[in-house]
């Protein structure tokens, strides 16, 4: 990224709210148990985008194309404590401001702007509305004029990804796609999920990755945003790995593999796992400008039903049992969402942004944990990451119950080792259809195979 | 830590409040961009002192020694999410609680209890303070009636380490001896900082370990947090390592050392790290109850100002050097703070901790960063950690001019290879004396020599 990328960027919003001035905060620290502790900061995408450092009680003031950076004043004892700040010149020359401000002279810049005429989003730290509150006499509010202006240009300027965006998301995929490699490799019975993790963590710190979301990396792959390490790796295990690098412009990748801990599937794991590449590809060739996203996870979820049915899991017809919902007892969630700044892009707009204006998520269950439900434009960057998973909470609660007449218990027993299969590529909508970005880490199940254990122990 | 551990403190808390109802809130999720991506979750150090999982959205409500346990409801979409919660039989056994409820019901039983005769500490974190609001129609106050009350009560109690965190915090500090092995045995002319950060990641996360605080790892050492990891190791340099495990049960190790890149201390090198540990052992060796830490700081600060005088950096008698402030241009932090289920023990209750009734921080530049200034008393737990370091923003600034006379900058030129040396143990204090947590790794000049590059590349 370079300054003349953000230049644009405020270019565009200033053709969107021509005169208006708008607001954008860095953010607070986070702390953990005490003020001392903080966690490492991450500015706010909005922010980003626009240009700015990631450093914390910063402020963005954007006006005509022109952006002012204002920054707590730095003194001699943070100079102590933290080393020198970033210079006047780098800041400069990595940013193009109009000026570079010292926090205490923002509140005279409002009241001479007119305070009641700027623009802001809130932000889902509780410290950082407070602190707009402080300079804006309001917390911002993504419901109510005018902010909502703001929310509709953001979204507009960010939904599509620009060049730069482009090339920073490549980057950061082809870094998830080291990532995978390094942990997929690492995996063999007898490591514990703990070791895999520090390995992960390895390579991140050491390329100076942040990861774009808390990783998965289980054999109970079946628990969706599993959070713990607890296991051993195990013969005859499956073991998913859903990891993504965020890198240092902020861009985030995000990819599942999941692969035989003994580098061989089982012919039931087998069987399944193809069926869930299948959904994958099928889906995924589908992508081009104009298609909607939900007739994608619709195909994804049609190939898995049938799959099911010739296993003998479920029995009826496959368009019949989607219609039901009844393949969402083992696929649950959305194919997938969009990928930008944010892992999950701009989620924290909620559903302004995954679903078409007048759109509202489904009340079935599966299609109501679809993330976007749009027409695709060329510029989006999404996941498509079907799965198939086996969750005790599912088949023995009352959607086990309402599908008992579809599903035969006795053939899924016999798949009981697959407890959870997910596979997500990263995909750039382009033209005229699309690319794969993670096409560099196969998803076929013999070459899965070939990734696992490949590297030697340490 | 058992559960007749909790149950303990918890009749030590009622014996100091009787009848009174204590409130504490685990604290909220802090979130890094959006609301999906949270930080790795880390419960408030006063509720994990009285005994409550490390989950965020949990209340202990105590009473008379007895404590409940308030959770959000667990429902059948979480468990696909995130697999079942711990079981009522798993709770019960690790804490003892009188009950567990869901949150639902802490609205009632407050009223029944009379919600202003509850009292909470705030916390450092927005989130957490609304939501207590919300459940008890005020934010806490650390300086107001009547929660004063029960900041004196946890003080009191925390201050001093019992039996259970005493084996807890030497746990913690010997996973930091082992981490700080690996981090030394990994450096060498050539390897990067952050490669160092990535081996401490992989140590950390595969064996289940969290840092106690950011670790510092550089060759900047003159900066004394520095947060960043930009440099390559050079021949020549010292590396400074300062961090620290916290264990599953919250508390914290705490170990600094520095070393010669190459393994070999130049002879300016070791002049002055000779001096620092000098001021290490000497401070170290009066600690014993009754003892005030001020004093220690005051011996590291003579042996500090004694060697620089002996060196002829500094010019002047030391104990009038130490009186007039001139040994904070080279050591400007205090000696020690408190450890505990905090790095910085309890230090979001600010000086009250640190300080004794009635005495104030120092305003003299170096004593004004002296985080403890009370007399020591069994099973305190505190770190020793003298340090010298080259500040341009000091040496530059109105404190070097101020001190111009004493300093001879022709002698400081022939040390200019050293940047920062800091050395740093965890000692705790007995009946009789002290017990040094960290002997287990080595301080002298010739023995760390000996830890540098020992493992050999990955």
């Amino acid at each position: 990224m370079t300054a003349a990328h953000f230049s644009e960027r405020r270019l565009k919003l200033a053709d969107m709210l021509p005169g208006i001035p708008v607001f954008l905060a860095s953010g607070c620290d986070r702390y953990r148990n005490y003020p001392g502790h903080t966690y490492p900061f991450r500015a706010s995408s909005h922010y980003l985008f626009f240009g700015g450092p990631n450093r914390s009680g910063h402020v963005l003031l954007i006006l005509n194309g022109e952006a002012t950076l204002y920054r707590p004043a730095p003194d001699a004892d943070d100079e102590v404590w933290h080393g020198p700040s970033e210079s006047l010149e780098e800041l400069q020359s990595r940013y193009d401001f109009k000026e570079i401000k010292n926090l205490e002279e923002l509140d005279e810049d409002l009241s001479t702007l007119g305070v009641d005429e700027v623009l802001a989003l809130p932000s889902s730290d509780a410290a950082t509305n407070r602190f707009m509150e402080k300079y804006l006499g309001r917390v911002p509010d993504l419901d109510e004029d005018p902010d909502v202006d703001l929310v509709d240009a953001v979204m507009e300027l960010r939904r599509c990804q620009d060049e730069a965006a482009q090339s920073e998301i490549r980057r950061a995929v082809q870094a998830t796609v080291e990532l995978q490699r390094v942990v997929l490799g690492a995996s063999r019975p007898g490591v514990t999920e703990r070791e895999l993790r520090g390995e992960l963590d390895k390579v991140m710190a050491s390329n100076g990755w942040q990861p774009s979301f808390n990783p998965i990396i289980s054999v109970a792959g079946e628990v969706l945003h599993n959070p713990f390490y607890t296991h051993t790796l195990a013969d005859g295990d499956l073991l998913l790995v859903d990891c993504g690098v965020e890198v240092e412009s902020g861009y985030a990748g995000d990819l599942t593999r999941t692969v035989p801990v003994n580098g061989q599937f089982t012919s039931t794991q087998k069987a399944i796992y193809d069926i869930v590449d299948k959904a994958r590809s099928e889906s995924l060739r589908q992508i081009a400008p104009g298609v909607h996203f939900a007739e994608l996870h619709k195909t994804a979820s049609l190939v898995i039903a049938q799959g099911l049915v010739e296993l003998g899991i479920l029995k009826g017809e496959p368009e019949e049992l989607v219609e039901m919902g009844a393949h969402a007892l083992f696929f649950c969630h959305g194919l997938g969402h969009l990928v930008g700044l944010d892992v999950h892009d701009m989620e924290d707009f909620g559903d302004r942004i995954g679903y078409e204006d007048g759109e509202e998520r489904s009340s079935q269950f599966g299609l109501s944990n679809l993330r976007l439900s749009r027409e695709l434009e060329a510029g989006m960057v999404v996941t498509v990451e079907p799965g198939y998973y086996r969750i005790p909470a599912l088949l023995n609660g009352p959607l086990g119950e309402k599908f008992a007449h579809v599903l035969d218990r006795d053939v899924l027993q016999k798949y009981e080792d697959v407890r959870g299969i997910r596979i997500e590529d990263v995909v750039l909508v382009t033209d005229d259809g699309y690319e794969n970005l993670s096409e560099a880490l196969p998803t076929a199940s013999s070459e899965v195979e070939q990734l696992v254990g490949s590297l030697s122990p340490v």
